[in-house]
């Protein structure tokens, strides 16, 4: 039966590097699950794509040894249903501002008895022979904690049954938390905001749960790392081509003395 | 009427530089051409893409001050037409090995008496308002030099009537033209291949014609412009992405100590 | 006026046989609609495959006597109305627990007064000669039973003004209803399993609707119709193609002594 | 920073002309930018297209002097957002009944603290330079009253903080309120329904919020603008080719005495 | 077995109105194929589509008692097969100079022994039942003649086995025939270039083949068909939309006295 | 580097069973891959889809054990290169009538100095990690013979260097070689076709190359092997779909006596 790679590597005590696709391409996907990262998420929630897109990048990475991670748009069953039978390994949902929302997601993720998942996984047992019930045992649920309710209910949130981790975007915690105080960005040096993310992670870990942290740079990530993070982004395709095409051109007319 | 900034900056003694897209997605085509470069060439020979992906990538290039240019996969009048029709202002033809070829080509490329392009530019119509025949001066047609024959017969080339630019690929003319002695790649040194190359450049300039050059670097793509050639592609958008995750993965590896 | 053409078939005294599509493809869509269906189902929940997919499918299917039916992926208004206004001339909604939940999607199904659905049936206008709220009296709203909430309610939902028919999914019965006893699966002969989807075929009976079953075999089907069902959904594309393929391959080998 | 051109116009005491697309494609919304309207509105909710259709269309229409405006099928988070993040600078929320529903809406337009739109501004971020928190001020949310609830609750869905004009569509406003009395139709001229809409309008002023108008013919928009709307529709795509195209052929039936 | 409109109609003794795609959208053509025309030509040639984007054209045209008909980009025997195989009921093929030519391009329309068509009636099979060799009698080869070449030699090209009928393109011809001296465009009225679209219809009525025109009015087509013409094509889907959105908006800027 | 599962089977002395894909859908390329065939041929030529269909096709049987193979439209350069890059690891070519096309054909297989092949494997390289210009080596190209003058000159075309097999199509080669006297169709049994079938095996087996044949059904096939066949096509995708379908619907009429 498929198993999650995810699950092994933290079986074996180590961190996961994630990386992050919001062009709707299957070639990008497939450029993107050579390059090393242990699991890559389709962002369907803030990409510039939807489910349509999605199917064949998750096609186009099945060969990798790279777990198949989908954000969905908001906290909706049919969403979430539809990206784990079209073979996603693991969900990260936007917005639980609390308990009762997290226990709903939840819910979504597991088949009965466990959860309320319909079952008729079309292409995820094409994808993964052996696709069952048993399943149940190897997705993983994600819950984003970003705004204000969210951080305050963080403890329930992660007490939730059927929630595998907590995961965290710096902007939205940002935007959510300091009341119009700072600005959306990653990486955050600000004291309060990186207490709050330390905080969720160690809450996460409190609860036998796993942390995960969207960061913008390799470094930052190491450190989160230290934090008990368990999975860190870095970057993503549109920031990663854009600075490489930027700096490449810039590099040029500099070399070139040439204005645009 | 539509003009073609590459004429523009060439009149103004400057070189361009150029970009190149082998990803099937306009939202890839969006974000390279806000980048900066001068012009931008969307692959059709050797790039993962057709017509159906080329359309939309043009569409969303549209608001750039970037030259549209599409290389065309082969020496055949039914794409050149329809990738001009499509709204490019440019064609890179490959292999083409004699002055017969390149007289095809050129005619291909512009509406009779000067040529026999077909009248019809439905898209291009909508997108470069004022389009007719007088788009004869401004449509520019690139052959490239990539054999034997071809390089033995680079005068003929660079004179035919029609042909604006040559434009070299360094690993088709090693491959080419050294009877496998050398490999493929970007930036070669061996000093044949050089050679060779800054031959192009100088004929093309006798002939009042254009050069463009297929670079990796920056670096080499400056010096090229020292040989004489008057637009360089540095890398693309496959290459950028791969190397810059390739990198953000290998520097997170490194700094928490952690093996795939 | 269009017509339905389940409605004719049951005036006539006749089951259904039904077909179903999880493969985003309008060719596998023409070619299914060519095998002699009654109707045909597109799966927006479980097929892999969204609403982009669906359209072309739709126009595929049109040249056929074939009823277009989608199941949409949740209880939501906005799908449930763009089925519809594509073209579709029933839907199969899926999850239904109770009478509430069976009135607000019998809501989305009906223009006002009779319901709520927004009017704008721009595809189903051209599809549909004379398409208007007329269209109210031909269009189909299953609800689906598969939960032992919905098992519980079946007399209420049945009830339902607007719900014109229940719709059984034996794999969700099984494991929304029997605590994890029985493993999803099509055609089962568990007794209670049975007892409850012939009693769901009593109860619409009894309310004067429709009563409709997910079937792998024809036999199966074919032995559901006797309990009361008027239409059968045999199999599915995915399963059809799956299974011709592998025992083609199967016939090959063993005729050939050729191992894998 | 991106500005939106609505507001400009209204900004110089001018009403605006709206353009409808509800055809999946990016030629389509291209040509129609051209065609001298001040806004398109892409047609999530009866247009026959979805987000997938949506994004190649906002890129063909980023060349032209054009608002781009999205009318969501249904008031969900998840797409009001996607919208926003795909470079739409106004939203249509059909059926909002209520202030509540209103706030609602209203509350996923904004960043925090006035709203609780999450941040990842993927595409619109590349589409219009600058983008940021302070988009807040140049996005518009405008709430469709087209129901017998939203007639009677327009002033307090007017008076909501965050909505910025109402919109209103007769068909679904004569269904919704006529109790089956009038079909479905643009440019009504039953009085009742006609005091309706101008209520409406009235009501939008006095809270300073825009009025908007779907209309089908331009003499009958102009009147409307003379009862106070802002912005009115003048039919769609669909709708302007079937026409041209019918009476193209009539015409040739006509002179050339053939019938069908 | 499937029968081609076209013939019917001319066997009837009447002239048949031809409409033109050039959108790649299914539902355009849906939308084309109810308005009356007698055929629907995909312009593959000119139009800002390709054979993918056709395949879902034709399936949607399907309904409708309308032939199918597709401009080829060029004499090239892989696209005028694959659009027989998609289903094509007629091919225009563009720019035959002579007669050899003209068998060449007859050549690929006919199955052996006949012609050399390659036999694998993919979607045909699935399209028109009873799809065989027979069809060779059913489809239509026309050759369009546009260059100075191809009126030279207009009688050896009609006198071609296996060409059906002659198509003019104004635009095309003025190019190619006069030298500078006529800007493209619809509907001439240069007496030479009245008299050369005359020439071409009476050449192919004395070898009993078909005479086609495309048009931009129907008084212009009637006109032509006055002069021997059988089929008129009547401008096409982009000019239709362009033309009716342009007048709208005009009418509305007029009508309220708002400038752009 | 990447090898060739067709080379690997065949030098162990086993023959090859490959699967036929007509429709433009990645699911059902990976359906297929999942069902034990040695190969897939992606039918660029009869099958409903081009190269934009292509390749996520190609990308989606990644995963599996299986040679990926690519029939083109055409002896047309561009196309078989581009099929190259994409990844295909054998390219069949139709409609092959001499050593000269054999030759031609050929060397758009090979890069320099064994062919003329243009280098740039885009996809190639990232699906197959060491693509170079070792894969010379690995790349198979088959030449269809399917014409008199094919049949004729069969020994030529075997004995052409970089032709590494010849492959059958028999509904071709009946039109063919038999001046209409059989119909075109599966698995022949008239004696002189049989028999020009089985010449082709043993002129390919004499020159040391490999021999396909398309087949209907497993029992053709593997009579077929005994004649000297290394490589068998059995049905496709469209066959066995719509006979899987047709059969369970009349076998659910049949048991419930339901006419149509």
């Amino acid at each position: 039966m498929a198993t999650n790679r995810l699950n092994e590597i933290w079986g074996e005590g180590r961190p996961a590097v994630n990386g992050w696709l919001g062009i709707a391409s299957p070639f990008v996907a497939e450029i993107m699950a050579g390059q090393g990262y242990d699991s890559l998420t389709i962002d369907l929630q803030h990409g510039a794509l939807d489910y349509s897109a999605m199917l064949p990048m998750l096609q186009a990475m099945r060969a990798f040894p790279v777990t198949p991670v989908v954000r969905v748009p908001w906290r909706e069953p049919g969403i979430v249903m539809k990206a784990l039978d079209a073979g996603a390994m693991a969900i990260i949902c936007p917005m639980i501002d609390n308990g009762d929302q997290a226990a709903e997601f939840a819910s979504y993720m597991r088949y009965p008895p466990r959860g309320t998942r319909s079952y008729g996984p079309t292409r995820a047992a094409f994808a993964h022979p052996g696709y069952g019930v048993a399943m149940n045992d190897e997705v993983l649920a994600f819950a984003m904690i970003e705004t204000r309710a969210g951080l305050d209910n963080v403890e329930a949130i992660a007490a939730t049954p059927g929630i595998d981790g907590l995961y965290v975007g710096p902007s939205d915690l940002a935007l959510g938390t300091t009341d119009g105080r700072l600005a959306p960005g990653f990486d955050p040096t600000d004291p309060d905001l990186v207490a709050s993310i330390r905080r969720i992670a160690s809450v996460a870990k409190a609860h036998g749960k796993r942390a995960g942290l969207h960061c913008g740079a390799p470094d930052y990530a190491a450190e989160a790392i230290g934090w008990g993070f368990d999975l860190t982004t870095v970057s993503g395709d549109t920031r990663l081509l854009a600075a490489a095409a930027s700096g490449t051109v810039s590099r040029w007319r500099e070399l070139t003395g040439t204005r645009r």
